[in-house]
C-alpha cells in the first residue's frame, strides 16, 4: 500500500509490523509486512453472519469483527492475492468454505491515520470443513447471528462491553440488500 | 482514548497529531490531540444521505465520508462533548443543522493499528443554515445523495478514483433500518 509515486515521504519511525510515515506535513501509518487487508461478510445456508471475536491490544478489548486479515504477510506466498487471502483467512479463521464468492468494493477505514484499505467479499453457500479459531498466533471465538436479531444481539455485545468494528455494518448492508 | 490503566505502554515517536506505541508486542498509533471522533449519518427531509468529499494525503487521494470530525481538539473548548462535537462538524461541513439527534453506537476503525473509536450519530430533520465546506483548515465538498441511489452512486464514485470510508455503510444500515 506504499505509494512509490508520491515524493517527500518522510519515514519518523517503523515497528516489525508498522511504519509512522509524515507526508507534506500529515503523519500517518502503513502496514510493512501486507499488501492488503480482507474482510469477508459470510452467510450461512440459514441465514446467519460469522462474525469473530478477538483480543486487540491497541483498544485493551475484545472486538467483534468480520472475519478478516492480511493477504501478502506469509513468507512462503508473498504474492497471494486478495481472493486467496480471503479463502484462506475464512477457513482458519471460521472452519467454513464457501461455494460462492463476490469481490464487492474497496473500503478505506479510517482515512486520516492509516492508508490501509480493506477489500470487502461477500461469502455464500458455506460449509464447515475446518474447526476454526485463527491460526497458532490467534486466539478467535466465532459467532454465527441470525440476520434478523443481528442488531439487538450487536446491542447486547457493545452493553457487554465488547468493541464493534465499523466493517460489520458494510457486511450487513451487503448481505441484506442481497439476500 | 490514552487508557492510563494500562501499564508498559512505550512510546516509540510522536508527531503533532498521532503517536505510535508499542503495547506487549504489538504496535499501534493513537491519536495526540482529541478526546474522541464523531461520524454523522444525517438525512436530509427530502430522504437524502449527506456526504462529504476531500483530500486525505495517507492514501493521497478523495475521499468519501460521512461528515466527521474529533471532539477535544480545539483550544478553546478541550472538554467539548461528543454530542457538542457532533453538530459542530455537521454545521461546519455541510451547513447543516438538525432538530432530531440520535446517537447510537460506538465503532472501532481499524483494532489492529490503532485504538481509534467512532461515536457514530443519526441527525434527522435538517435544515441550511450555513455554507460548509469545512474550517479554515479544510476543503470539502458536499454530496447530497438520495438514499434509494446511494449504491450506484458510491459504485460510479469508486470506479472515477474515489475512494469511499467504511462508516458510510454504517450511516446507511442505520438510516435505511429507521426511515
Amino acid at each position: 500500500m506504499n505509494n512509490n509515486d508520491t515524493p517527500h515521504d518522510e519515514v519518523i519511525a517503523e515497528t516489525p509490523y508498522l511504519r509512522l510515515v509524515m507526508r507534506r506535513g500529515w503523519s500517518f501509518v502503513e502496514r510493512t509486512t501486507a499488501s492488503g487487508v480482507v474482510s469477508i461478510a459470510a452467510r450461512t445456508r440459514d441465514d446467519r453472519i460469522v462474525l469473530v471475536e478477538q483480543y486487540r491490544a491497541p483498544v485493551d478489548g475484545n472486538v467483534i469483527e468480520l472475519p478478516a486479515g492480511l493477504s501478502g504477510d506469509l513468507a512462503d506466498d508473498p504474492d497471494e492475492s486478495l481472493e486467496t487471502a480471503a479463502k484462506r483467512e475464512l477457513l482458519e479463521e471460521t472452519g467454513y468454505e464457501a461455494a460462492s464468492w463476490r469481490r464487492v468494493i474497496d473500503l478505506v477505514t479510517s482515512s486520516g491515520l492509516t492508508n490501509e484499505v480493506a477489500t470487502i467479499f461477500v461469502a455464500d453457500d458455506l460449509e464447515k470443513t475446518g474447526t476454526g479459531g485463527g491460526d497458532a498466533s490467534e486466539d478467535i471465538t466465532v459467532h454465527e447471528v441470525p440476520l434478523d436479531e443481528v442488531d439487538q444481539w450487536l446491542y447486547r455485545a457493545q452493553e457487554a462491553g465488547k468493541l464493534i468494528d465499523s466493517r460489520i455494518y458494510a457486511g450487513l448492508y451487503l448481505l441484506k440488500g442481497t439476500s
